[in-house]
């Protein structure tokens, strides 16, 4: 009776797919949801630890006998089911500081590409020369790129640097990765906010999700 | 010899006019920084209080006989000084919670004016029946707005609930109205980044700047 | 001789149960007064595990031969040990954003319902197309409800949009689901503390049974 | 055209006057809502000093010759215009722990009194011995008052030894009243919401009105 | 010979006996200082768990044949190696709120009997009738005690209580226990020191050792 | 009638003179505290500025005439009003770290006196060099006092010193001496609150009131 | 007597000249501390506001009788007497990230040589084109400076920026430049702490002084 | 492809070899970094646990065959892998506080070895009676040490004593020692970036390498 009312009707109204957010979830509930979740035909569930996902593949398994497809990410901690896939257009850039920050961005990058976008990627590129950074900057320009989502974790400086060399909006993502003054993401997070370089938006700590949903749809408004 | 090095090159790098913070800067130096800023034509002067600009104004305003034509916006706390204007290409919509929150706005509808583009605007529709917020953003939807700038103090609700309703990115822009546990706008900025709805991304309190240029860079992606 | 004054005076006194908040206290001390405890004849505890209710469970069945009963709730991580049942009067209703909050709500109903009111409940109508909402409130409204308590993580904005719907007054729980800015549930708690929509009064993060006592004493002065 | 929509509805949807929060607007903004907003026959400005509301008077006068009343109380801040009293059901207490409280408290009183329920107050009884404390809550449970409000800064323990002794709810309303670790009211605020004693639900510091508006929607329910 | 230099010339400067801090030590580190901290015939290791202490016990054991005598106290977490015992002078008290606070509270009590005064203890008062309150205070000071330790979490409202009836020093010492906005103390703390009651001085969160010191070099004035 | 019930029997039942807080309440009210509040033969009035004493001055003159005895302390920024003097018992020290702390320790002066102790003092010693210190501890010592208040802002270090230097019980002030990280007073608190050295308690940032009568009450238990 | 005593020996035991920090010092404090803080034969008084040194210079003109010469600084808030130059031994650098950190930046020049070390400095670096910024640089470290000193508010990125093009250390100098997540500087401050770039250490914010001493001390070195 | 671009330029750039951040990198990417990293000769891993370094050895150890030396130090968590040793020129101390603020002191003793200078340690001298402190310090200036890392948890207080003594630049390192109010150590960095006596700079909570490469640079400046 009273539990779990799915928004099925999101993907329709704005372009996103339901995505169900599994970490705060009991494993339990997280089930019901999925199997009553996949309704509209696909479906993400984020933050899914390889492990987790292990244990409740059993459960939802049946799925894969009603023509669901299972792709499972262990870096993104993303686990895709769908029936369908979505056509792309537009296309955007991922980029990140450092090595750690990669989970994050590998979230955003399928996030986008299941709203819908082509994604290029450039990871690692924070502690590069700066003449390396540009030319990977200089490639996603060139092909056209629509957005760039850019991942910090640390001081979260990233953002403004590339912002300040290119003329497509910045998503800028803070990512926990850091200790001390830096723990947490805070101050990446209010680094990115504080930034001199206009063109800056930011989402929150460690939300790849958010940024490419974010990213996808401006890639879509052109 | 050692003062004050504008950035002169970047309306052509990244699109947008040289813009000045003009609170923590002395009148001394601000006079000085505008008369050497107007040289691509363009400039903004931002978070200059009505009373600061009518005591500069007799020593700036030797740029009028260059040509310069000067626009000062009271509430936006905007001065500019241009000696051409910009072609405008796409559209957004600006949105606030209060009246209280307008300033902010206007700094936003102005900043992505000057950027290029064109701006609806709607505002105090944070308390009016929830009907009526529809029609204010279909409106809009209506007429092809590329993203939406939605500024709110208080408890930041306005961005998520317009983020659910519409596909097209949503900028929150929290402001610094509020008191007690609101007092500063963390309140309004944390409740942004934490929305369940997808499709926000934020800038800092207050930042209607920021957030212009933001939503006028997408705007110009299509 | 020095150990564990139990307030055995209370339920006279206030009308509600003596409750013991099980977290910090070692098995020990916890089982002493659980059997202390039930002098009045009915007592919670609260905040109790599944595993730490097995481990005890042997050591205080003997009560079980004095005509008490156990009820365990494992969402609700409510152990109720009691022999006899009391008379309900007045009614509220609870309500949850998302699934994650089910057993805060389930806290706040069973603490409520042990006052002495009955309880309707509606859980993860948060992100229920707002119709839907409307109908679950309305349902309530016509059960003549006298208040509701209203349980949301992330940004918290639940009680707000409840309250700006309904005359009853509304009991705000924040929980401590959510991450980055809103991780331990501050971003809630603070939101829904500076709501735009009056007639809210909120409770410590994760306290479903301080606002079941808190609804079900309203329910009561009717 | 565009601005300040006011919510004009609220008072017959959710029974409490449209309440103007002055502290953050410009006066030529006050001044257009407030001529607005008396369609509906009441307004409470609150948050409204004395200076300002002398400074404001001349424009909005002209209601005065509509019928209008003008009740300015310069302790609680607070300006009635109303052209209607509203009957009065059910009855509140409104206690504080201090002198400084005094204004919180009346705002709540009035607010409460508008929403249309009678008030007892006790002022300043923090500091009394504890039988004088007692005396004043029992005169007030005697009354048969549905709620109190009990408002205090600096470490804020009123509310908890209040919620100690009576069966009826507890609304907290911490003060900003208090210096150095209490500066700005978030002591009082924490501590009454992780108060040992249950039957307490708080409003944000300094928030007079949002606790009247609850109490009173409380005592309605009777 | 570059390695843990211990205070020994302490005990004779001020009265107190070496205490090591055992939480933030490595295992090695932690029994050498041990081997060496024993030289002026006292030593005490504070914050020491039962695991820990099994786990090092064979390594320091050797102390024993030495004429060293071990008293592990698992509550406490203290663990005291001497071969003397000092004369006791002076006699103080020590409180706590609830039953998760007696640890705190045996830290201090422990501790001020081996800096040298009589303890007196009343655990677990908080929630009971004030009156039995009363009765336990009267107890104390009619002992004639020279300082009262007040041991409290949650909103730490028991110091002040305790301040408002007696004329000894009250110290307070807050302890990490509470949840929500409570969590790690510091509401606990701050509500101490904002205390109205004048008469409180406040030691660090869980600082039942700082207390004891304290306390028991007040009794020792006399 | 309903109006600031004075606690005229703390006096007698803990031994300090009743103390007004001037800094939060209105003149108006603090007139009529005064007048009422003397009934006892002795009232102090703190945080009371010098300009405002000026002012009330004329209001509260009367006591004059009554046998009140005025005394304004501009530093202290207390003003004593008495009609009669209380005997000395007992002597304490009272310390600052730098000249900007003077005022705080003036008010921990004047109160230490009014509950009856002798008070030395050593002011601004912070920065002198370590012998120096040594020479004004030992004098303070050899005169026989039996507590030590030790004033600091900035990062709070003093009280540690003289902490592990001295027997007697150390009272710190933090100060809200301080910029940037120290601004407020809090990074002297919590280093106070955090000090290696044992005997130290602590009060609110520039509490010198609650530390004179602390430290007071400390001197009177001899 | 007992009065502001100066740490005279100072400037011979870390080769300083004394400075006294005049914002928090009554103006009589100050003129006393300054008349006799000059024994040494130089003194510094820092965050010394023009209309103040206006106000005092009257009351310590007579120094100039003496010999002392006074050297004032507006945009660095810094009041120089001294009856001798010191000699200059080694060079740092000084850079700002924006006008508004020109202040901060003199404080730390001014103070580097007075501790007797030259200075080059460029200012307003932070938004030039970076191959400008490197210019800048390049020429410093070609006058072979050993320290740089970096200041820099909002997001403080240009303190990472310039350590990863040097080998010299750099010394960050946050500044309270900024607003919303920004304001008061911690952002600036905790960015350096967590910068990738190795070679940074940090001062407090807005600590100019500070910076100059440390950097001067550096310069010494070689 | 698009896998962690190692920063080979920077050792010959900025003088310091590669450091690689074990902590928040899975095991996976940081042996891919390891095996391309040494290209250079030489590369730090820090933050690495003895069973991490243990686990990940066999899928490194091949560099051995590459002539390629490992030093792993568990108390500094550091693995060096080198195939030579750089020349040392200049010289530093580093001192500790505490006995648990030796790992932190051991990362920067390694660092700044491994940048290239000499390295005099003295730890846990906190707690020390002065005198001894003073013996310490003095030799290392006597052997001519150019900056003094000085490590400290709790209050921090270490650094600003021993800055009082010394006139070569300190570099704080503020440690995660602590509890309460000093839990993850902002007292103690918060202390020293406030500290009274000019001449210290800081690091990040922990950022043993931080401290390490900074005193390097300035040892390596004469
Ligand atoms: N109102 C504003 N809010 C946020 N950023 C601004 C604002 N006005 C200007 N800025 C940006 O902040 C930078 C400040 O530069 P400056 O005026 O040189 O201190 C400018 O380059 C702008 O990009
Ligand atoms: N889950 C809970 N959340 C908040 N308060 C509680 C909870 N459970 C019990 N309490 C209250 O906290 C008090 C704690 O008392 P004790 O169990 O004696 O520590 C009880 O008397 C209850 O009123
Ligand atoms: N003193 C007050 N404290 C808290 N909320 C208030 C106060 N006065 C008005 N409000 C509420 O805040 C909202 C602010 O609306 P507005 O005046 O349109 O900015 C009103 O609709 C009221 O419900
Ligand atoms: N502008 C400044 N910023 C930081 N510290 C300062 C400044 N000016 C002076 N100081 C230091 O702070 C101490 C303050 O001492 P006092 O003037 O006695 O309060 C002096 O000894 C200086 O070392
Ligand atoms: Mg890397
Ligand atoms: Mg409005
Ligand atoms: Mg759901
Ligand atoms: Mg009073
Ligand atoms: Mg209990
Ligand atoms: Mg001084
Ligand atoms: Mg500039
Ligand atoms: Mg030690």
């Amino acid at each position: 009776g009273d539990f779990a009312k799915l928004d099925t009707g999101r993907e329709a109204r704005t372009g996103i797919p339901e995505a169900i957010f599994a970490e705060s979830k009991e494993d339990e509930d997280l089930i019901k949801i999925i199997l009553k979740g996949v309704d509209n035909g696909r479906l993400m569930v984020t933050k899914l630890e390889r492990e987790r996902y292990d244990l409740i593949k059993p459960q939802i398994g049946t799925l894969e006998d009603k023509g669901f497809k299972f792709e499972y990410n262990k870096r993104a901690k993303i686990l895709l089911i769908k029936n369908h896939e979505i056509e792309k257009e537009g296309k955007i850039g991922v980029i990140t500081a450092g090595t750690s920050d990669i989970p994050v961005a590998e979230e955003a990058r399928i996030t986008a590409e299941e709203v819908g976008c082509e994604v290029l990627t450039s990871y690692d590129v924070g502690v590069a020369g700066i003449h390396r950074l540009f030319a990977h900057i200089n490639e996603m320009i060139g092909a056209d790129v629509k957005a760039l989502v850019v991942v910090a974790g640390m001081e979260g400086a990233l953002p403004s640097v590339v912002a300040g060399l290119v003329d497509v909006p910045v998503i800028g993502v803070p990512t926990s990765v850091g200790y001390g003054v830096g723990e947490g993401g805070f101050t990446a997070l209010f680094a990115m906010l504080q930034s001199c370089a206009p063109g800056i938006a930011v989402v929150n700590i460690d939300n790849g999700f958010g940024a490419g949903v974010v990213a996808a749809k401006i890639a879509k408004q052109s």
